[in-house]
């Protein structure tokens, strides 16, 4: 829009007469006067239409919440008594000259504000994703994203592109969508770029991905989403799994540092807090010692179980929020039993690997290990996983032709957001989410829905 | 690894002792001396294994190529009249003191800078993938979308992820893979984020993701793909679709100056050149003008066709490269009958719609358009086009609520990386290609190839 001012740059044109692209959020009537909230993707402003314009107010009667309009305006300095000091642009205001409208909007079917329940917000999302919370929530995800991304690049990680259709012999364990491919072959959704990552070590050493992951998971709660973002990464010629973890902690601290510059509006609005973050090293105990933490602290024994219970996860976070200054806990050595065919051993804690979880506010967000890097080991473990290593001959190259010592992990983009905001469900972090009832619309309900149009 | 050095950072060590971690990439014998080039991800450098160190010698005899070693040396100054000042640390020498091997790797199927045909280049792509060719490709495409994310950032674009299950009721046009959801809906996977990305116009205005698309084209060709990584930003409060335009020629000119300050070597080794930018702005006709002047130059008469034929459009490339300094050029105003539903029409040029194709080097990158933003035109179009707009209600409801007027452009990153380093097949351009005969392994032969175990 030619010789537009963004609502964040009005204080720089007082007194002058801007041209504003913006949405209408409200519109208040005073008696002849009518006050527009308008915003734009960078702010908010109060604007007011007065009689001594009368075409301008004449449509500024008309204006609804989500009209978008160009305005002409001229930006004046608040008198000290009407200053609002705790808002945006609190002190200045745009008297209107002239409005044009861009867009017109069907009367809303709620108060944009008012608490929804999850499905209408869902439902309406179109509209739902407008709103200051659903903004904040992305806002921080994208910035979320950012971090991730430049804080690795600046370790030396190479991005790279994951594929999505895999063959139909995925590694098992979480269940996959499947479809047609060509000629009848069969092909699947990818549940993770796990192989590909760990081929990638052979070739940049470190990689990175961030990108979209599928799970056939037949599961509607708080915690399941079908469709999915995963951070992932991979790095080679490490000494063991504690080089993974240290790289993970770098990023978190990184990311906190990050989101306190870029997002402190968005956690403000959200009531959330940044996380607590140790001054020292991560909070690290093995799956055994942490479980003896928990007998000891609760009488709860479920020392020898082989993974922790959400409960446990829970009590252990906020063990470590009141005891050891931290939001994150490390919880390493988890039975061979209970990780993936990659996972490497450790020798001096027979039956337990070398794999780690990050967990952050109650539950796991990343999880991590060293991976097997010999050829013949790598083909021994998954015969004894029951998996037949013939269908991973294309993985195994990797392995045949050499590869360094690595370990990575993989982080829930979603899971991480809902943490870091305090949301009640890992859906609110996604922004359209799809579950076992809904793509966009309800599955079941749809044409109910078409009558919306 | 504890202590180690890369071997980027050797030039600090002189005369010290150091630990590099690296792969073996060519031995060679010298009667009692064994000389060793040894790569990471920072580079190269020469070793050498002499005599008075017996045990390291005897190590280094047992190497080949993509073994990965732990090396303790020494690093060298070389003599005078031993620099390679052409080679990257051609000035220096590493003297081993001791190898560990990390990891063997069986003999090679083939040498590994060999020319190789692009089935068995796929065939084998966990080892052709540590080429340098291959290794300059992908990190030029690593930096091709660092930089599309760098430069949107800076322009005030927010980053989404976009779904990629999407409902049984896609656009039309390309073909889809559809797959069964649950409890027997089915789902397809996404050709494009279009309907998305036109809705957060409604949240941030300006929007862009970077993330794998899916087409069921039933083609082998060289300029085809099952799976590609799309581009794709849309942008509100434009004035039409000339300013998508500038939006694509500032991109691609702050791409060209980061290719040039971090992918030098990867051009040169490419043999590649940055593309030739006009100091003024990019070429635009018309795709009426265009047509005329092919007829003008060439004789071609095609004049009202419907669209550029490949060979108009490597007509037009080399065109604007000899005539006017410039590797990319815009022709703009494709017919209603050629635009998907959502393109706004030019009421000026009437049957023309205010939409664009980026040419470059021969081939269209970029496709973009104004979009319809008023609800009941885009109705009307829909159903102009065939379309059931009930179908779309989830979508409609952004314009049901008021949607700034915007526009956007997609931009597959597959054929711009082809295109910056000249490479001959798209499918070059993919990690892990995806064609109609091949899911990493070529589907109608994988029984063949697990022999490679």
């Amino acid at each position: 829009m030619k010789g537009r001012t963004l609502i964040a740059e009005l204080h720089e044109s007082i007194d002058k007469e801007v041209t504003v692209g913006a949405v209408v959020d409200v519109r208040r009537d005073h008696g002849k006067l009518v006050f527009l909230d308008l915003r734009d993707r960078t702010g908010v402003v109060q604007a007011v239409a007065l009689p001594n314009h009368a075409e301008a107010l004449a449509v500024a009667q008309e204006l609804r919440p989500e009209y978008v309009v160009r305005v002409e305006a001229k930006v004046n300095k608040r008198p000290e008594r009407m200053v609002k000091a705790d808002q945006p642009n609190g002190d200045i205001e745009l008297e209107i000259l002239s409005v044009t409208i861009l867009a017109r909007a069907s009367e809303l079917p709620f108060d944009k504000d008012t608490a929804l329940n999850i499905d209408t917000n869902f439902d309406y999302r179109p509209l739902t994703l407008r709103r200051d919370r659903e903004r904040a929530i992305f806002a921080v995800q994208a910035e979320i994203v950012h971090a991730y991304r430049e804080y690795l690049r600046g370790e030396g990680f190479s991005e790279f592109q994951a594929p999505k259709i895999v063959g139909d012999d995925a590694e098992g364990g979480a269940e996959v969508f499947r479809f047609e491919y060509f000629n009848d072959r069969m092909a699947s959704l990818a549940t993770s770029p796990q192989l590909y990552k760990q081929i990638l070590v052979g070739v940049y050493e470190r990689v990175f991905s961030t990108g979209t992951m599928f799970r056939a998971e037949r599961h509607s709660t708080s915690r399941h989403l079908n469709e999915l973002t995963m951070l992932d990464l991979e790095m080679g010629f490490i000494d063991d799994h504690r080089d993974v973890m240290a790289a993970m902690e770098g990023l978190m601290r990184y990311l906190n540092t990050h989101l306190q510059k870029t997002s402190a509006r968005e956690f403000a609005l959200m009531e959330a807090t940044l996380p607590l973050v140790p001054e020292g090293q991560f909070p690290t105990m093995t799956l055994k010692e942490a479980q003896e933490l928990i007998k000891k602290e609760t009488g709860a024994d479920k020392v020898g179980a082989p993974d922790l219970d959400p409960e446990d996860e829970r009590w252990l976070c906020s063990y470590a929020n009141e005891h050891l200054q931290s939001d994150y806990v490390f919880v390493t050595h988890y039975p061979t039993s209970k990780r993936p065919f990659y996972t490497m051993d450790d020798p001096e804690v027979p039956g337990m690997t070398k794999s780690f979880d990050l967990l952050f506010r109650g539950v796991e967000i990343v999880s991590g290990s060293q991976r097997i890097h010999d050829h013949d080991a790598l083909v021994q473990k998954m015969e004894s996983k029951g998996l037949d290593p013939a269908k991973f001959s294309f993985y195994l190259q990797a392995f045949k032709y050499g590869i360094p010592p690595h370990g990575g992990t993989g982080l829930g983009l979603e899971r991480l957001t809902q943490k870091m905001l305090g949301l009640e469900n890992v859906k609110e972090a996604s922004l359209f989410p799809r579950d076992m009832n809904r793509i966009d619309l309800l599955l079941a309900k749809d044409t109910a829905h078409t009558s919306d149009l």
